[in-house]
């Protein structure tokens, strides 16, 4: 059975905090381990370049959520985790993309629609500050999931309109050249764990309510001592709805614990005993994790001798596909395909050629020209260009053919069949 | 003396037409003979994908116009002659100048408002029809010339304005990640030699009026005995101004010709000798180009093997700038330049790491940050991250400069100089 391949992109900017965690490393790394899934899991040092011009902070980033991952239990040799810079085929595949997408479908992607009514209610120009980059994004994410034919993207909400502009990228390329992109779809958790921050609201970087997932024991502990309680004193009963404490606790903790602390609360336990319970729970769960984090940190040519055996997984995959790719555009070696135009050049060996054209009406067409220029065949209407290549290759291959398939073809003026046969013939033996 | 380094780029579409030989080849190959001159010739076969959705043709294109600038007498051993499509550092480097290219400024780009334009005209939505590649090829176009950091780029008028934006995108990296890019000029011909078609007007395949550079004798003699002409007689004096046939001459021909045929004309001669002195003139310079044209489309592996060779030239060059340039944004191997990432991570070896960020106000700046978190040092603004970037090299090669540079810093609250001395020398010695 083929797998379903699920692709993750992470962009380097930011330390990781317990609520990505809890929210999302977790559940992903443990959805990792399905059999019938296979994984691809990259580090979008790409995309982080459109917001961060920052080197250091890409540099540092990228080793710091590389390592958090690898230290969370994500399993280098049971999924491909690479990064993205290291896949020259992306950027390729970014132009092939970008000459297939309409500019009015980027034209309609909400972050870029957000920074324009920003603009817009300070009285700016449209596109002010906006960088081709941010414009761009959505090709690049469409190369990401499309040099690896991934079936299934992980995304928030906000992130649906990309995937579906990815599947019109790959349609459109399809529609071009052939059959060559599976559609992606969204794979939308609609129950995604958030956790509450230090203030009581969803633990987020732009709050500075966070929790970082690898700080030391003493800072964990001095943190969690620092969340938001009420003022209620020892032995009043408490509230765990609307607990940021319980709610963190219940994220780390068994059933049962979870129904202990809850009786605790209905027994009126003391805040301080409370974090003491949950810096316990928290700990216990991070600090192997945190161990082999600090190891990693501490020897980086492990994480890059990790990523670049990663790298060298996900080109086994994307350098093939890029190859068929380049060819079907026409980037292609000059010893391959050049029948038609060797046949032409040298009038002595060959006296007609194919021609492959468009016409304005956006259909595919061929014809059948002798060296003077007199067209011999002309072919009907083509939706896709591939068809047209196919029934050349068709007719090059086995003039006998012709016979069948002149519903398809027009006799060019004062030319007989036999012409057509005899020039096909003349083709085939040059 | 370090010489100027030209670079020219082909669209591979179309056959090229006297017109072109004329006009931009003949005088290009001569112009590329020079001594205190560096040529690079490329053949856009990724720029072709913009517009031609036909791969045969594209492959075919590339093939002819090679094969065309070589039997023309382009020397692959004195200038570098490649296929875009064979540098993957021209897609990367795309990217890096879309993250740094303002959206404002390809809004602005002619190409993409002409399409506008006639969308607005056709009453059509702004960007019926316009491809993300057509809106994007300014970028991809200064990636090809800052790839090899040409110093000029020879164009027609209506191409200044890319040369124009190619500057615009170096001078916007160089500012955020250093000088790595020399400004490119354009190299304008004021008078590009325009030659007349066959019915008078200027040769252009537009008007269907082109003599093909390398149809065979007997077309290139039709083609010349269907050149337009008047009506007068055998004997009668003819102008030699407005007249085509005289204007293909003179390009071709000495100037003693030239002046011949102009005595001729004033003489009465016959239009049909005057072809005939035409067809003989111009195949005498054709004749051995042609030659060579056929033996290489006859031996298309000989031309796939001179621009394979003309790519490895160009990478020499491509491959070791793009190095330089991922790792000044940020990609870089991760055992490289983490001395602060590890410093922090391990709280045992080191205290305190800088930290270089960017401010709302878009200055950059830095600070020397304890591992509890307070903060030593406060840089001022730097307008440049390589400033910023330059004195953290400094302080932390040489921490006995600081008081040196105390202006541009500022002690963190209850710290003095000699905390700060120590935590510098601590990192040193980490």
């Amino acid at each position: 059975m083929k797998k379903t391949r699920f692709l993750t992109g992470i962009t380097p900017s930011g330390t990781p905090h317990l609520g990505n965690y809890a929210g999302m490393m977790r559940p992903a790394i443990a959805a990792s381990r399905a059999k019938d899934v296979e994984n691809f899991y990259f580090l979008a040092d790409y995309h982080a370049l459109i917001k961060c011009q920052d080197p250091e902070r890409v540099n540092r980033s990228t080793l710091e959520i590389a390592a958090s991952w690898l230290a969370a239990g994500l399993d280098p040799e049971h999924v491909t985790f690479y990064r993205q810079s290291d896949i020259p085929q992306i950027p390729e595949l970014t132009w092939f993309l970008t000459c297939v997408t309409g500019k009015g479908l980027l034209n309609r992607a909400h972050a870029y629609k957000a920074a324009q009514d920003k603009n817009h209610e300070a009285g700016k120009d449209s596109d002010d500050g906006v960088t081709a980059g941010l414009f761009m994004y959505p090709v690049l994410m469409g190369a990401d999931i499309l040099a690896f034919n991934a079936n299934k993207v992980p995304v928030g909400r906000d992130q649906i309109q990309h995937i579906e502009m990815a599947r019109d990228m790959a349609s459109s390329f399809n529609h071009l050249y052939g059959e060559f992109f599976t559609l992606p779809e969204a794979a939308v958790d609609e129950q995604v764990a958030t956790l509450a921050g230090l203030d009581g609201r969803k633990m987020s970087k732009s709050y500075d309510n966070t929790i970082p997932l690898f700080s030391t024991q003493a800072q964990l502990k001095k943190l969690i001592g620092s969340i938001v309680t009420d003022s209620r004193a020892p032995g009043e009963p408490k509230d765990v709805e609307g607990s940021a404490l319980f709610q963190i606790y219940q994220a780390f903790a068994s059933d049962e614990e979870t129904a202990a602390l809850r009786q605790a609360y209905a027994d009126g336990i003391a805040w301080g005993d409370a974090k003491t319970m949950l810096f316990e729970c928290v700990d216990r769960e991070i600090a192997p994790l945190r161990e082999r984090y600090n190891d990693l940190m501490a020897h980086p040519q492990e994480v890059e001798a990790i990523l670049l055996q990663g790298a060298e997984k996900a080109r086994a995959y994307s350098q093939p596909l890029l190859d068929k790719l380049r060819s079907a555009v026409g980037l292609r070696p000059l010893t391959v395909a050049t029948t038609a135009t060797t046949a032409k050049a040298s009038a002595k060996t060959a006296t007609a050629s194919f021609k492959q054209y468009r016409e304005k009406d956006g259909k595919f067409y061929f014809k059948l020209v002798r060296a003077d220029g007199a067209v011999l065949l002309q072919s009907q209407a083509f939706d896709a260009p591939r068809d047209a290549g196919a029934m050349i290759a068709q007719l090059q291959s086995q003039p006998e053919i012709l016979n069948q398939v002149m519903a398809n073809l027009q006799l060019g003026d004062s030319f007989s069949l036999s012409d057509v046969e005899l020039a096909l013939k003349e083709l085939a033996e040059s």
